[in-house]
């Protein structure tokens, strides 16, 4: 399947990675390719394409345009932005598949929600792109998880929440591909809101055991 | 050990009995023992008292004084005024074990969360009772599994939040006594933020699930 993952942040670059793996067409987008694999050095995008030369890299909106699914992996409070970079027009009838959280970091540590309870980031972009079908998955495990949940000594839960049944069955697909073996159908949209006020006790569970890896599971 | 539960509806009664049949001198506590006592027929407290006889029945302001340790089990809208007809005195030094959310249903189904992500329920009441050790605990179960946690098909996580390490142990002393495996300390009270916001995708799971029969489990 042909995949645009918008964001070249830790996420991004992950899912990216792992979905070329896995046998898909997979371009990054980015605001400005040219300036983003300019950025050389330890830890930089530049050096992460070299190794990577599967993974396209593309702006925002042609990585959008060529794909039939789009991973939303920017920073949650630049996802608008970087939606409206890719263009209603090149999101309009696709799955766009949103793995970011409202993180506030302006008032520091730990970072609060921007948006919560009453709405969520995952119905911000629904209503922003009306014509696309949003899917909101994966926010609440790490990077590494998200691509290598057999990391873990046993599977942990993912949710899906969106208002398409075939957008929601073709993320589940993708979910299967990546390695996640219980998925829970959360409903529409606005449960969006669930998974993303997870983030406060996912943030103080990293603290409480030293590190990100670790996954909810519900049992049942 | 002298416990007290303030509150007489289902997670009231449900921890009541489930601790005087562990062996401690349990008393619920309520506003006018005589009127909720008088409540007769299917599901209601008179009922239920006439068939646990062990545990006592007082005001709250009694039950309180005569306990050492003190369960919070209000409903979350009316707990601070159930704290305060407790009163100060008779919570100072003790522990409060703190299983209330914080549920709006002011505004229909589901409900939201009347406070949220920079600040808590938990942390309101430890405000208003510096004196008591609040334990936030337990809200992340329904009362059955709280008081049962052997009833799922393997063990979930339950979670400790309060600025107090040995009243903390005392909660986790406990939770082991009611069947709780494992047992995760998320650390200051300020962490009921993020066990509180928890509530939202436990509403969701319910109706995903078709019960309340599940719990997280933290897999690491």
């Amino acid at each position: 399947m042909d995949i645009a993952v918008l964001g070249t942040g830790i996420v991004g670059r992950t899912l990216a990675a792992r979905f070329a793996e896995l046998g898909h067409t997979v371009t990054i987008g980015t605001r400005d390719p040219k300036d983003t694999l300019a950025r050389t050095g330890e830890g930089e995008f530049g050096d992460w394409a070299a190794r990577n030369r599967a993974v396209g890299v593309a702006t925002f909106a042609d990585a959008a345009a060529a794909a039939r699914l789009v991973v939303n992996a920017s920073n949650g409070a630049a996802s608008l932005d970087v939606l409206e970079l890719a263009g209603a027009h090149q999101l309009a009838g696709k799955v766009l598949m949103d793995v970011a959280n409202p993180l506030d970091f302006s008032h520091g540590m730990p970072p609060t929600l921007f948006v919560k309870d009453t709405d969520s980031l995952g119905e911000q972009i629904q209503r922003a792109y009306p014509a696309a079908h949003v899917v909101k998955t994966l926010n609440t495990v790490n990077a590494s998880l998200m691509a290598h949940p057999e990391q873990l000594p046993e599977p942990g839960t993912v949710f899906v929440a969106g208002n398409d049944a075939g957008a929601k069955a073709a993320v589940a697909g993708l979910l299967a591909e990546l390695g996640h073996r219980d998925v829970i159908d959360l409903g529409d949209i606005t449960a969006a809101r669930g998974t993303e006020m997870m983030l406060p006790v996912w943030l103080r569970l990293w603290g409480a055991l030293g590190g990100p890896a670790f996954n909810f599971k519900i049992v049942r």
